[in-house]
């Protein structure tokens, strides 16, 4: 990317020691980390409500708001747990970290995969419900909701390179204004019905009313167990926490807890009172419109369900790249992904989240009911991953009152194990199969960069003991340079004159086409003054190297083992881009063939060229 | 590409002896060089009908044979104007050749260009017109026209990369079987008129009928002059020709023009007879159905003209790499466009050849009518550039019968060049437009591209007096090493010890992220036994490159102008593809950045690693 440019979207590089500076307390972590979990009152209802309404009709509302009974117990019981992870893990205790180092490591790998695709579905699925509310109010915009969301992407892509503390501030005030607005509406809403307010009967579909079955019920509720997603964003950021770290995300997962049981509970009970049809867009709007009318407050709750839907996506922004850069450093994935970028943000992370977010929002139509159904499966192994570890832990290293939290961590394991059975069986044909076949991919490709990166250690380390008798001499290696010439031009000059003096023993090589122009090459090669042998070959094939790999091995060369061939190739720089496309083309042929024989060394000699116009100031063309 | 399979699917290398080998005579290069207007039977009739039917009604038969009979003049004219090119030009009269030697530069890259989009468009044209004939014969296959074209491309590809002479023998067969089966079933169809066969009654849409005006009747010309854009091929490929190669050419092309008489006004006067509904589908393949019914002669007729429209598309595969590598060898395209693969053909023209008239195929959905809109201009184009370039040849040089041969030539080019205004006029919004816009851009790209090799070669060129006081002295440059170091291990050793046989000032540097790293790797480096100066330098940006060039600039290194630095970065060789995702990268980024500073050259130093199983033969991880 151009510098300028690079500069003015995502801001000037930021040094270590600014890191410092990036961290945040109760104020700005709560927004940060809470807003997964509170955003989810904007689509957990609703699809909730989209399962069991065309079956159960008007008792569909009574059965959501027992099912939201039940998840906010679970809320309870994840938020008791997770206490105990914070407590533990002053330095982030992310499932990965936890199950790794508590059950083993295929337990760990096993957990890092799952969050990985939990935190892709999160900006998969907060965006595409986000979107949903905006066109939701405004219709107009429905054709092009997909677009939309792919725009917000990059929006949100761009924010998150520019570093931590920024997108905090820039992001963190609407969902202060957005849990303020919502508990607006719920008064609001209270007073109304207390002051006789009768919604429009809403019309419903009879002839597809069917028993209630348990299915339908366990998979309404799975689809709400979206809502607990925000959970462990807070017990992964411990670090990004102002000193006292692990005191101040505690409190602010106690706070977290507390926002999602009143916003997430009260809007499924008053949803009771104001009946709306989720096929119709987004369940916050359609509430807001009948408790407000269409008026500047029912903008403004939308407006805000978007924005506290971004921030949702936002906590993945953070999560992700830490989860990989983790990973990556103990060599599970890719190293370069645990590079921080110019400004202290994990860059690839970053980039490669948002891509296959929005291939996930392409693919699936930016479709919150499908999206959903691959959602809360990963975020569930992970959890009773992380809590199945916590529960070992216990039983490993005892401690104060060790029998309780063991008991409390076990137990989350259990309840959360149970419900990735409901969801692999509820889920299973709605998109969970998909996460079913990536995860165990996701374990082998891991545990095989492992290996290999194992394998490089084990080939490139030198123990302190051999240390002591590596010497560096001047003559261990014989090294003869050989210099490709086409022609002779200032290029080829150049590099023979470079070769002169990295080595006494160096040869010209000239590959031809046919003997004529070999001949040519030896005439002019000839007028030089130098000592230099000038070799040429034949090549009937039209290839260059192999005839300089057959006469490296012939007997006229005269090769001897351990001897180090440095080889020569000039390299254009030239001044515009396009230019590029008309060279080196045969030089990186050469070079990717060469690479492969250890005993040649390719210096890549530039020649830099000047503007085409500066050196034809007039000419004709021939 | 896999070595084992490229062989297989495109054949062993060829020598360059064997190009005299690959050369044709009369019987095997008429086929290859007269199927493109020989098959243009297939749909240039039908694209005339498709224009006048539904305006004229049944008239429109007998404007058609007036129009096939203007344009069979038109084919003596070229035929009379090119056995004079391939006279004077016995190593290929292309367009570009004649048009820029003897009218100008701008002449003959103008010609270039419109040869280049025509050569595309006999392939897009000819692949969608056969494909065509085979989804009238089996409608079935009709909604996957596309790609039925797409495959066939591919496959041609294949053939044409394995070399010229055997895919002459393999496609050129076709040629004479679809020459006799159409020749017989002109004859049957005459037989049949004499018995006495009544052809069912056409019905058309009579609503739609209009007074025949000059424009359609020009559109429906210009549809047809899609015939002619086999001539110039012969005079092109003239040195593929056995010798006697200009007396062959000639014959080939006379051959030619007979059997275009033949077949194409055959089929449009006999269609009087056998009325076709050209919407209904091919015009050959209806034809064939009325008069020899469903049976083994319709299927025959079928399969051969698809055949022979496979084999004009094949036309373009001589034409367009054999032009675009004379181009690039006078530096108007890019110069690795002149280089032969491995089988002697002109591998990067064929292949994006077929990428490109796979586009427009794709893109105008395989529509022969919307396609052939974009045909005719090009090729009329080269035409009357070419013409007009023997005729102002003649003008200077005199010789035998000159006026007679000029006033031939000079004849043909003011003949297509009206042609030309007539197709830009009335196919302008049928697609002409696009190549109006096209040509003048490829003209400047060409031009750009000639200047870039221009200046590239007064920079680079020392002429024969300087050569004389050319040296190559032992001590032109001090050469200085860096070897940057990331840790002290067997690559960083074999890299320090290579420094040391190429200069006695040799540096290790090394870019710490904090100061704890920069001390483990200076307590390591002071266990070798080494005089080698270790520089480790804090780097709070994160970044290599920039803290080197510092270093590079600073007063503690002393870089004295002239100087020449080498800097040696290790490239891991890895035995699997895969494992490349994994390595390198950081060395791409520096080597990226320090090519554009002139006085560093960049050693690449090989490290072949060996593969991870043979390394780690039991391991637990870690």
């Amino acid at each position: 990317m151009n510098k300028g440019l690079k500069r003015l979207l995502i801001g000037r590089p930021l040094k270590n020691e600014e890191i410092q500076g990036e961290k945040f307390g109760v104020l700005w972590g709560l927004p940060i980390l809470s807003s997964d979990a509170i955003s989810s009152v904007a689509y957990a209802g609703q699809e909730i409500l989209l399962v069991l309404l065309p079956i159960a009709g008007f008792l569909a509302f009574k059965y959501m708001a027992y099912i939201s009974l039940a998840i906010i117990v679970l809320l309870g019981i994840l938020t008791l747990s997770y206490r105990q992870t914070i407590d533990c893990y002053p330095n982030g205790g992310g499932a990965y970290v936890v199950a790794k180092e508590n059950i083993g490591l295929i337990a760990g790998v096993t957990a890092g995969s799952s969050l990985c695709i939990s935190y892709i579905l999160t900006v998969a699925v907060s965006i595409a419900s986000g979107v949903q509310q905006i066109v939701s109010a405004f219709p107009v915009l429905k054709p092009y909701t997909s677009y939309l969301c792919v725009l917000v992407i990059i929006l949100m892509t761009l924010g998150n390179l520019r570093g931590i503390k920024e997108s905090a501030k820039l992001f963190s005030l609407p969902t202060y204004f957005f849990i303020f607005s919502i508990l607006l509406m719920l008064v609001v809403g209270v007073i109304k019905i207390f002051a006789g307010y009768k919604p429009e009967p809403l019309v419903l579909d009879e002839s597809s009313f069917q028993p209630v079955t348990l299915f339908l019920i366990l998979s309404a509720f799975t689809n709400g167990c979206a809502a607990l997603t925000g959970v462990e964003a807070v017990s992964n950021s411990v670090p990004n926490f102002k000193a006292p770290s692990t005191k101040n995300a505690k409190a602010v997962l106690a706070l977290l807890s507390t926002l999602v049981l009143i916003v997430f509970g009260g809007t499924s009970i008053i949803v009771n009172y104001y009946p709306i049809n989720p096929e119709k867009g987004a369940m916050l709007v359609q509430i807001a419109q009948m408790i407000f009318g269409r008026n500047i407050f029912f903008y403004t709750i939308t407006v805000l369900s978007f924005a506290i839907l971004v921030l949702a996506a936002n906590t993945a922004y953070f999560g992700f790249p830490n989860l990989i850069s983790v990973m990556a450093r103990e060599g599970y994935v890719p190293r370069q992904l645990s590079m921080r970028g110019d400004r202290l943000s994990f860059s690839n992370g970053i980039i490669s989240l948002s891509a296959i977010a929005a291939l996930l929002i392409l693919i699936f139509n930016a479709n919150v009911t499908r999206l959903i159904g691959l959602y809360a499966i990963g975020v569930f192994i992970s959890f009773t991953l992380s809590q199945a570890g916590m529960f070992f832990r216990w039983i490993k290293n005892k401690g104060d009152n060790w029998v309780v939290k063991a008991a409390i961590n076990g137990f989350g394991a259990f309840v959360t194990f149970v419900i990735v059975i409901v969801i692999a069986i509820t889920k299973f044909t709605m998109g969970a199969w998909i996460v079913v076949i990536v995860i165990p991919v996701m374990i082998f490709l891991m545990l095989k960069v492992k290996t290999h990166y194992m394998a490089l250690h084990k080939q490139l380390k030198i123990s302190p003991e051999e240390l002591k008798d590596v010497s560096i001499p001047r003559d261990v290696y014989t090294n003869r340079v050989i210099v490709p010439i086409a022609s002779i031009n200032r290029a080829s000059i150049r590099a023979l004159r470079y070769a002169r003096t990295i080595s006494d023993n160096v040869v010209a090589f000239n590959v031809s086409i046919d003997e004529e122009q070999g001949k040519k090459v030896r005439e002019k090669y000839n007028m030089l003054d130098t000592d230099i042998p000038l070799i040429v070959k034949y090549s009937p094939f039209r290839r260059v190297v192999e005839p300089l790999l057959m006469f490296i091995e012939s007997a006229e060369y005269d090769y001897q083992k351990g001897d180090i061939i440095t080889v020569i190739l000039p390299q254009f720089v030239v001044k515009r881009w396009w230019n590029n496309a008309l060279h080196n083309h045969t030089r990186a042929i050469i070079e990717r063939q060469l690479i492969r024989h250890k005993h040649i060394v390719i210096c890549t000699m530039p020649l830099q060229m000047k503007d085409d116009d500066r050196v034809l100031k007039s000419h004709k063309y021939k």
